[in-house]
Order: structure tokens, then sequence, then C-alpha cells
């Protein structure tokens, strides 16, 4: 008997059903665009929002009562009715992905031999709640940043022994994620940035985390591991300044360590939105620098500047980062993280149901939309056309390299050239889009 | 007799003086750090918004009355009486140096031939201009977003004839810095971005602007033009998006197309401020990454979030990115350019006497400051041994690269690792800097 | 023959035309609560984004070739094509209302004579328009930004020579709109605040303002002007400070000065954005204060901090809105006025049908949402259940004065209270809503 | 023996000190335009972040090892040892004052009467410790938002319930404050906005608060307590709105409730950024409506959305600040409450010294700076001349209710007014403070 006993298996009812604990869009098996609603969305429940944390925010104490949260530490026997509650509600939603950090599942730990002990602890039991219930684990990751080693960054730490603490973790949980048969690891630099700029020296900063990235890389083709390697890019918070600004600073930085080919970008709504970029922004630019890999599913609030990690609510606005993720061809190995929490007043265990539920038929409704638009063609074919100059001789010799700056010029001077501006159709397009929203 | 005629040429006074018709701390000649005060600092008046501008914003007319701006077109004679006046304006007030784009200077026209014409005959009296007065061209550029034919964008326009056009500017207004002994060229892509997300294919734009940047190096080794070409990051506005976001964003931008190395930027301190970024952060940035080329020096208002260009006035701030410049090694080509411009309310001539001295007296402030900060040296020390832990020899093997993941969790596996947190001293550093700003 | 001779006049055709040209959910004489969409919405074009610009920006030349913009100075000749092809425009789109200022509409004048002259000259022409068409005045304003006298304020001026000039304005402006049956009269402060604190007295100037505002309600009285007069909040741009921030600071003025029962607030979308709030958080408070009156519709861009003034296009949010707005008992003289402009590269004339038409449907599907979610009731019984314990016994004695503190503490004391939090069901009803939009 | 037994006691050591641990500039005897530095400043060591918190963030644990946190339930033993530490560093300092909630200082408690027996007994020691030490109390507070019950609030909780805790909570504190000698009580209502506004109803919250503060100002009366009651303007956080936003939103709310007179303003340099105001701004504004009371004194991070709580370190910026304190005529019963804390990083006891010595500092040359502008008078001159006109008989007949709308036009017609912009001096004028700063 979990906490969730009273809740029924989530089913799909359809649009007109008025049942909160039901999927009006979200039909799992449905078709579209010659795929599953599954396999397009490959949508993960995440253990920290739901699991570990109980409510509690800066300015207040926790407001949730979990039976796996009566208090602290927590020991191996809390971590086991933490995991049964979890694959509990996993399974009852029909989740067919899950994520977790290390210290999200595992008991509390006091020496680095104890944090070895108690997560193949762990590790072994989540194994068989895979193998029984089928949920799987989109991706594992290591928590580098709650931790008071962590206070001036993990791989940018000015003190190697924490970068070799945090070697481990990492060295283990992708380990781990490899044994569970992970479909990705992400690495979220919470620290690895400043404070404050006086006592930091950012090249030497760089280094490091450049040699870390590597260092993770080798070890992934050491093991065999085949899922990706994943950066989560977020701007601050809670440093100062966060290197991994958002998806163009970090294919910068993974240019600059010859990482390009070798690490994707785990994208997540609310960071867009505290870097100053939409969502579909860091998509689109993912896609356009051949870095796109999975997506964190939440969202920002645009009047509070800090991590609000509220499920996502907006058709139209998952409708265009739905349209991005399809043109770039969809998942390979990435899918859509519910990195998402509570409000602090949705204390009951109905919360949970009800917030996923509509975070997922959010997806659902979206993929629906952005299939629309796509099958129907216009906005392709407009943009196509906007750009057809490109494909004429000029325009091709150009990209080719074949003209120098001069012989442009020359071009333009000797057709005494006037070109008038062409209407870019903004509002035009925006109504286009509503028609299937 | 210019428009300045009752304005006195402007001296250093010392800090006791009231005159607020002289510089208070700037005395051109004074050695800092085995450099003049002039020589450090390197700074320009800009052509656009003291001589082009005339008062006017989104909601309101012009309210500045020059002799050269009775209405439109301008002529060659407003042209001229333009260029009289700005360089009486650099004289009375001592600039070394100034810069300007093409059309700021020039007289209008309607064709690509005209615009060629009026280009040339322009640059034949300011070639006079400069060596009569001695006062050089920091850079040059070419305005490629105020005429229509950009509103889609110049290099990234979805028409290539429109790109030939911006060509042919850049090429014209890079001959002729060139030929002025211009010591940087600038390209600050104002349209370079996107209005609406919906009509733009991202990378075919990327591609568009690598290939410019590309030919506008190619052409600079071509005329043997040995100053630098800098891009000016800014992340909006007049776009919804700008794809030269920040430093680091422009970084990885060059990585893309391998101008790395031939590229650096010209970072706004006013930018900094719209893309979310400290403006000392910029420049830090820019020394890591081996791009830090020049400066537009201006501030922004943190509560207004478009372009205010207003000038500098808080010294501390400026002392900050004044360490980092010198940190950095000070400017081989770049030097401070007061993109900045009037308030609009700031209608007198002696107003833009006070602006610029106000302004070139807290870069002169600032520059005292970070020199005293540097020669006591503890903040530097501060630094160093904050990171030392990297330069002994378990550091020194990870930068090498001498550790595979595995072997550094070993290593802290084996030592039973528990590295406690050290303070990071911030208060104490920021009363530090305190004591010299 | 006007510029708009090609587009036909624009049909509601249902949700499942494709036709670009046609309402898809706008049917004007459909009934929805009693009333007609038509008189629900009471919508207005209005003249000066789509009438008086031309499509510059502070970085670009205008791009519009409009027949009515050959040049400067606007002769009355000019002012009378833009009036015919405003009211061309106004009649295709079945526009029930229009809102102008002054000088949107009338011809160039150089004098405060030529200023009264112009004006009454384009009222009576005008006056005719009404009449032909039947187009309504749903509010009319003076501008009293854009000219260089109002640089420093309009009533809060330092200057009260400045104050008289805009008190003729507002005068001949109020006397003109009562005499076109206009429904309100608004006031846009758009220079009533500072550009820096340090040359400003905060207390004069807002007892200029508040006395200005008295002036005006006084003359409504003395004419016998019906209709409401509305102060339109924004916080800043183009002052670097606007003193009618948002609707909770009108309050507070409109308290200060005694004006509360006479005036009310015109509430923009955009400027709600501006001021770091939601919209329905704006027309929520005005309902709570007792103060709602009109609204100008747009949005703003929450990356770009300025008024972009865009056309809306999400349902969702403007269903929010529209709940609101319904709640409050709908708009008695007010209107959704369209402060709305098209994209500077939104050039042609089917772009300004294109880009009213998508508002008009946004607004009419959010009706629809917003009618759904009122007669559906679930979401009203939650939230007055949520505080029914005050139409309790004891909640109602602390509300009707007749409990001090210390009597209130002893209740919680003696009943030995530990009240326990419920939930607040952010995310059922977000999903509620997600049913109706 | 306290955990500050290793540090001084901080002296004054004048300007050219290089001690980190003496105050260079807040002398406090030293007197200034007519008072001294104490009598001028009264600054006071908020008991909450330097003793209460223990360095933990959103995404962070503790990283501060005091001897009075060794984990939960906090026990009237480990009470009495945070005092005991709390006191000996006020004495070290040379604090003159202090603030505190309720909850900072008292052990936990498990219910309503616990809560009141804790409160009593460490009210109590604290008596003692004032009596002792001298150290005064600045302001008393309750903590109305830490708790789960109120997680919806306070006063404004739908629960009467739970406003009457909180009435029991603010009446216990309110005797506590007035028997400490405190001079001031603050209501900073964290929680008292919404999460959500579609389980909310303004208008019956806004009743609630109304309510809750009468009874307060009520209490106040009864029990002949003469400090005054505040309340503390914040945005958001950790509310999505906080209903008492700013100082001229506060100030509605007061009118709305008749309380104008009552209760002033607690301004935190903070939340002034959070709500996208200058700080100086804050202070102007309450001036200008009468309310200003008591500061918060820390500073935020303009390029991160939250309450960072750091400790102030720009002396211009604080410059601007403390002029309009000194020219509202500076503190009554307010002061400057350091509501500032130590960054997570800075863990050593030396930290909390450099931290308060390096604000107190910026205090202090702040005032010597602003006293030096005042004494100079050219800047009050400048403002006082650039309304001159409104002391003219035109100027004074408009104020004094004389004129009509109609009349005050009829005199610019008459006089054929041509009023021109008068330059506002802005840059002009911020050198002018640069020559004080
Ligand atoms: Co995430
Ligand atoms: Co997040
Ligand atoms: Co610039
Ligand atoms: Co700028
Ligand atoms: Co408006
Ligand atoms: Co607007
Ligand atoms: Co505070
Ligand atoms: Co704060």
């Amino acid at each position: 008997m979990t906490y969730f006993a009273d809740i029924p298996a989530i089913r799909y009812e359809g649009p007109q059903s008025d049942n909160p604990l039901a999927f009006r869009h979200y039909d799992a098996e449905r078709v579209v665009l010659g795929k599953s609603m599954r396999d397009h969305l490959r949508w993960a429940v995440c253990y920290w929002h739901s699991f570990a944390w109980a409510g509690h925010d800066i300015f207040g104490a926790p407001t949730f009562e979990r039976p796996w949260h009566p208090g602290t530490p927590a020991t191996p026997e809390l971590a086991q009715v933490k995991l049964d509650n979890a694959f509990d509600f996993f399974a009852k939603l029909g989740a067919p992905f899950y994520c977790f950090h290390d210290v999200d599942a595992m008991a509390d730990h006091a020496s680095i031999a104890a944090y070895s002990r108690e997560l193949e602890a762990i590790a072994d039991k989540m194994e068989n709640k895979v193998a029984e219930t089928g949920v799987q684990l989109l991706w594992g990751t290591a928590n580098l940043f709650s931790h008071p080693r962590y206070a001036a960054g993990a791989a940018t730490n000015p003190d190697p022994q924490i970068f070799a603490w945090a070697a481990h973790q990492v060295c283990s949980m992708l380990d781990v994620t490899h044994r569970l048969g992970g479909a990705n690891y992400v690495l979220w630099g919470g620290r690895e940035g400043y404070d404050t700029i006086l006592n930091t020296n950012q090249a030497q900063e760089l280094d490091q985390l450049g040699r870390f990235m590597a260092m993770v890389v080798e070890h992934k083709h050491k093991i065999g591991f085949d899922g990706a390697i994943l950066i989560e890019p977020k701007p601050h918070e809670p440093t100062k300044h966060q290197y991994d600004r958002d998806t163009a600073t970090v294919y910068g930085f993974l240019k600059r360590y010859g990482l390009e080919d070798e690490i994707q970008v785990n994208i997540e709504a609310n960071h867009a939105t505290l870097a100053g970029n939409t969502f579909e922004h860091e998509i689109a630019t993912a896609n356009a620098l051949g870095i796109f890999g999975s997506i964190d599913i939440n969202r920002g609030d645009p009047q509070n500047g800090w991590d609000t990690d509220q499920f996502p609510s907006n058709v139209p606005e998952m409708t265009l980062a739905m349209y991005h993720v399809l043109k770039g061809g969809g998942f390979s190995t990435g899918g859509f993280n519910f990195d998402a929490k509570l409000r602090r007043q949705s204390v009951d265990a109905e919360d949970l149901f009800h917030a996923h539920i509509g975070g997922v038929d959010v997806l659902a409704k979206a993929l629906l939309n952005a299939a629309a638009i796509i099958k129907d063609g216009t906005l392709d074919r407009f943009v196509e056309d906007r750009y057809a100059g490109w494909s004429g001789s000029f325009g091709e010799s150009i990209l080719a390299g074949e003209l120098t700056l001069a012989k442009a010029a020359d071009h333009a001077v000797k057709s005494n050239s006037d070109p008038q501006p062409v209407s870019g159709r903004q509002e035009y397009l925006e109504n286009l889009i509503n028609r299937f929203v």
C-alpha cells in the first residue's frame, strides 16, 4: 500500500472528459506522423521535485507530509519507501520514463565510502523496479550542487580534491545509469560559475570544466554507454553567473574543448526564460548548431526571476516548441522530462497527479497541433519561399565562397541595385498558427 | 565659427576644481603603470549620437537645434557644416579619437552610385580634417540597419541582393577606414537576427553571416588593413533576437566559422546590461576566450530594458571594468568609444561638453583606481592563492589530461576524501575594492 | 479609391475557414451571455499606429509607403487622404469604434492658433465621416509627449506655460471628443515622470498632475460630457519613471487627489508587462479597487523591455483577461482598443488587415472561452468555497471590526489553534482552464 | 566565550587604514550636519540572516557551522547560546541597534501555548541583554511566512483561524517590542499576496489585510507603544505577487483603509530592485507622500531576479539614497537595518564582521558625501530654480485651483504661447554629484 492507494491508474478519456484524473489528449498508442504519442514524447517524471523535495522555499518550511519524509537523516528504510512510492506513481500515471540524481534516491551518508555503498544499494533495488514495472530511465545525473563541499563549484572548484569527489559521483552515476539502461546522462553545472567575479579566474575554471567534460566522454566510451551525454544550460541561480548560460554559449564551450560532436544540450524551458530567450529559440538554435539532445519541460514565470519550475500549461507556446522538436527530427535518445514541481500549497497526493496529467496533456495537444501545422505545409512553404533567392546562382556563389567582398559589392553597383523590403508577414503567420492551436 | 564658439578648450584642472568645463581626473600626459592616460584610454567621440542624432525618441520629435540639422535631405553643404563642427568639438575636448558610420557623415543619396560618390566626397574632406587636427579614427563602420532595405537584415537578409548592397557598404567603408588610418573596423549586426522565429531559417542565416564575416576578413588582408575586425555583441533591439547576443555567443559563432583568430569583440557596456551580464563579466570573458578588442563605453538603465546609451557615471563600477581591461594587457588597437548620447532634454551645446567631460573623468578616475588595486597586489594574490591547489601535482595531472574519470574518482575514494568549504571572502574583497575607489 | 481598394470587406466565415481575410471566431451579432459579441468587445482601431506611424523604429527609417505619408509637413490635403483611408479601413474591417490623438489626424501647425484651426478643420470632417459610416469614437486623447515642448513633461513640466499649452490641447480635444460622441476621454502621461531624479521635485510634480486631472474632470462636467475620464498606466518609456506606473499606483494617486470616483484606468496589456504585472492582474486589481474603465489591447515581449505593441495572439492568456473583464461586469463605456502596431517588416496593405483580423479573432475566441468557464461554474465555486470561512461568524466579526487584535489572538490561544494548510489546487485549476481554451 | 572570541572590538581607524577589521569612515561620535554619525545612521544588525540562517539556498544545504546550529529542533539552551553570541557580536561591532522576528530568537515550539511560553522566555533574557549591553531594539516583527500554516497567507489567508494565529503572533511581538523599548514595529507581508490569481479573491484579501493593519494600529495605541508601525513593500517572492508591491502601492492601500497617518514604510533596497524601481526613488516617493519610516539596507543583483540581500557596497548609489533621507529630515524612529546576509561561501566568523564593517562604512561615507552635497547647495538651488515658474502668479493660481481648464487654455492662446524646451542638465548634475562621491 503506497501513499497513492486511493488514486486509480490514469487513462485516456478524450477531449470531452471532465474527469480531472484522466488524460484528455494523451493517448499513448495514437499514431501521429508515423509514431505513437509515447514514442514521440518519451516523457519522464523526475525524482527530485516529486519525491525528494518536501515543499520548502527560501522563506518557508516544508509543507508536504509524505510517508518517506518523516525527518532527517534519510535511512535506507525510508529510501525504500520512497522508491516503492515513486514507482507506484510512475506506474499509475503510465509514465514511460523517469529521471534521478544519485542523492534523490539513496540514503544519507557521511563518507565517500558510505556514498558508494548506499548508491549501490539503491541501484540494485531500482534495477529490480525497472524490470518489474517497465518504466525506463530517461537519464541519470549526479547532484554536484547541494552538498556544502560544492559551494564554490564542482569541476570548477578552486580545490582539485573537490573535483575528484565530483569525478567519483559522476563516474559512479554514469555506471549506474549504464547498468539501469538509461538513455542519456545529464550534467547540470549548478555551481559551475561564480558568486563574485572578484575571486574568480574564469580561464582557469573553464579549462577545469572542459577537462571534466572530456573525462566524462572518455568514460562513457570506455564503459560502452551508448546514450547521449548532455549539458543543461542555465544562466544563473544558484550562482551569480553560470558558465553554461544558454544553448549558444554551451556550443561555444563545446567547440573550445573539441566536444561538439560528443555532447548535446538538455534544454529546460524555465532556463530559457531566465536567460532571456524563448523556449522555441533554444530548440531552434540547438537544431541549427546540431546539438539538440533532450528537454526539461516546465515553465517559468516571466514576472518572477527565479527558477519557478512550474508545470507547463500554455498550449500555443508549447506548440511552437514542439514544432521545432519535430522539424529537427524529434528525439533520438532524448525526451521530455518533467523538471517541474508542485506549488508549495499543493499539498495533497492528488495534486501530484493533476500536475503531471495536465503537463502530459499539454505536450500531447501541442504534438497534435504541431503535426497539423507540418501536414498543412503552409508555414514550411512560406519559410522556404522566403529564402528562395539563396538557391539562385548569385546566392549560391556567395555561400560557396566564390565571391570576394569586392566582387559582391561590384555586383550591386553594376546592377544599380535598389532592392525593396518585402513583407515578413509576421501577423499573417501568427494567425496561421492560431488556426492549429 | 562653429556652434561651439563660446566654449573654451577643455583643460585638466585637478580634483579640487569646481569648473564644470574642466577635467578633474583626466590629465592626458600623466603616466599610470608606465603609460600615459591618453594611451591607456584611447577614447573616442562618436559621430552618430553627437552629430547625426537630433534628440528624437520613439515617442517624440527631435529637440536639438543644431546648424547642421535644418531638415532633410542632408545636402553636401550640411555634411560639411557637420564635419567642421564635429572636428571643432573633438579638438576643443582634446579627444584623441573619433568613430563614425558611413551615413553619419555623408550627404543623403538616392542610389548606389550616389552612395559611392558622396562617401568618397566626405572621406576626402575628412582625410584633410584628420591631418589638420591630429584626431585619429578609432574605428569606422557601415550602417546596415537604418535603411528600409535592411529591415530583414543585411548579411542575413532573405534576399542576396541586399547582402550585396551590404557588401558594397562594408567594402567601401573598410577602404575608407584604411585610407583614414583607422585602428579598427567594427560590425554591429543591428538587424542580423529575427523579428519572429516563425519566418526564420536560423541555420541558413548563420551561414550567410559566417560567410559575410569571412569575406570582410579576406578583404582586410587583401587591402593590407592591419587594424582589427571587431563584432559588437548585442542581444536584441531593434530585432527580437540578434545572433551576436554576447561575448560568449560571439565566440561560439567565430569558432563555428573558423574566425576566432581573425575577429575580436567590441564590448558595449549597455549591451552587457541588456544581455543580463555585468560589464566586467563581458570583458573578463573576452580575456578568457582571447577575443578582447575594444569597448563602447556608456551605461544602460537596469530598470529600463532598452539601449539608453547614457554616459557612464559610476566610478566603482567602471573601476572593475578597467581592472579587467588592465589585467588583459590593456588595448592594442582598441579604445573607449563613447557610444553614448545626451538625454533628450539636454539641448544645449554645453551639454555635449558636460557629458563627454564627465565620461572621460569617470574613465580616468577608474584607471587610477584600477592601477592602485594592481599595484597594491592584495586582490591578485588572493585569487592566485585561491587556485593554488591546481599548481600541485594532482591538479596539474588533471589539467594535463593524465587522469581518467575513474582514476580521479579512485583518488578521492582512497584518500577517504572529505574536503571542506573554504571562505570565498566576497565581502572582504568588496571592502578591499572600496579602499581604492 | 483608397489604398485598400483591392481588399474586400471582412466577413465571418467560421473556425474552419482558411481564408486569411476572414474572421474565424468574431461573429458580430452572435449572442454570448446575453449580449452580442460586438457589444461585449466594443473594439476599436487606433489612428496613431495604423495611420500616423510609418514604420520607423529607433534604429531605422520608415518602411511603409502610404499615400498619406509622402513627406513632411503634413498638409490639410494629406490629412484628408489619411481620414478617407482610415474610415475606409474601419468600414472594411467592420470596426465598431476607433480612437485618435489630436495630432494623429490633423495637419501640421506652427502656432497655437494654427493648432486650433487645424483641429477644428479635421474635427468637422471627422464628424461627417462618423455620421456617414457609423463607426464610433471609443475615445479621444491629446498628444502631450511628441512635441519638443513636452520633453520635460506636460502637466508636470517645470514651466507653467507648458502646463497651459497642455491644458489647451486637452480642453480642445475633450470638446472635440464630446462633439464626436466619444464614449471616453483618455490621458496617457507619457512624459509625466522624470528622466533623472537629480533635477526633479516629485511632490511638486504630483501636485501639478493632481490639479491638472481635477481640471479635466471639472471641464468634463461643465460641458456635460458623460463619457469616462481614463488614465492609462505605464511604468516608464519614454521617461525613466512615469508616475502612473500601474493600476495600484494610479489608485493611490486618485485617492491622494480625491479623484477615485471620477477617473478610471485604461489598462494596456503591454504596459502591464513592462510594469512586471500580468495583464489579468491589472484587470482584477482595477475591479477590486473599483476603477476599471477600458483596455488597450496588444501584447509586449517578455524578453524585450520596451513597448513593442504587438497584436495579441495568445488565446489562453487572453481568456484569463477576458474572464476578469466579464467578472467585473464587462465594459460600460470602455472597450478593447487595438493599441497595436504592425511589425516594421509588415509593409503591405494586407498586413494591416491580417493584424486586426487576428487580433479580433483572439478576442472573440477568448470571449467564448471565458463565457464557457463562467457557465461551467466550477472555477467560481472553487474560489467561493475557498473563502467560505469568512462567511462564518468568526470571520464576519473580524471584517466587521468587532474584534481587537488581542481578542482575535485570545480566540486562537483558547482553541489551542493548529490550522493545517489546505491545497490551493493550482495545477488542478490550470488544467480546468485548459478544458475551455 | 563566544564564537567571536578571537575577534577584537571594531574601532574607527580612518580612511588610510588597511586593517580589514576596522572602520575607515564610520566614526560614531563624529558630528555631521549637527548630529553624530550614530544618530544619523541608527544602524542595526538583523538576527535572522546573521544568527538564524545557516547558509542554505534553494539548491544547497547549510554551509555555516555555528555553535548555535547543531541541528533541529532548536532547544531553549541553543536559543540561549544564540542570544549570547548575537549580543557579543553586536557589542564587538559597536552596533547601536538590532532587529528580530519572534521565531529568530526563540526555541522551537509545537503548539500555540508553547509559542507564548518560549517567546516570553526569550524576551525575558533579551530584556536583560539590552539592559546590559545598551544595544537597542530598532524594531521587532513576527514571522508570518515560514510556518506551513501561512502557505496561503497570514492576514489574507482564506482561513480566518490562520488570521487569528497571526493576530496572536503580532499581538505578542508588539507587546514584546514595547517591553524591550523597540523604536518601531514592522510588518512584511511575505505571503500576503497570491501564488495564482486563479484561486484568489483580491478584494476579499485586501479587506482582510486592511482590517488586520487597523487592528495592529489600534493595539499599538491601546498599549501605549509610541514607536512607528511600518509596512515593508516587496513585489513578489515568495509569492507570485505581493499586495504591498512598492511605496506608491502601499500608499494607495493605506489611503484605502484610512491608515496613511498611522503607518509608514520600511523601504528595502533589494525590494526596490525587484520592483523595478531605484532605491532613491522609493525614498523620494515616501518623502513626497509623507510615509517615510525606516530602511532595510542591503543590495540586490540587477542581473538576478531574486532577493539576494547582499551587503551594500556602492558608495555613489548609497549617496543618492542618503541625500534623499537627509532631504526628508532624516530618521525619527527609523534607522538602517542591515537586512543583508553573507554569501553562502563566506563561512567564517570573520566574514560576518567584514560584511557589517563594509556595510557600515558605505553608509558612513555616503553620509559624508550627501552632507557635502547639501552644504555645497548647488544641486538644491538647481532644482529650486528649475521650478521657479510655479512660484509666479500664474503657476500659483493653477495650484491654488483658481483656474479652470478653459481659463488655463485661454491663457496659452492669448499669449500665442510657444514655450521652448530648457535643458534639464542631467549630465552636468551627474558630474556635479561625482565631485562629492
Ligand atoms: Co532542469
Ligand atoms: Co529549473
Ligand atoms: Co555600441
Ligand atoms: Co547601445
Ligand atoms: Co496604450
Ligand atoms: Co504600449
Ligand atoms: Co527586509
Ligand atoms: Co530582501
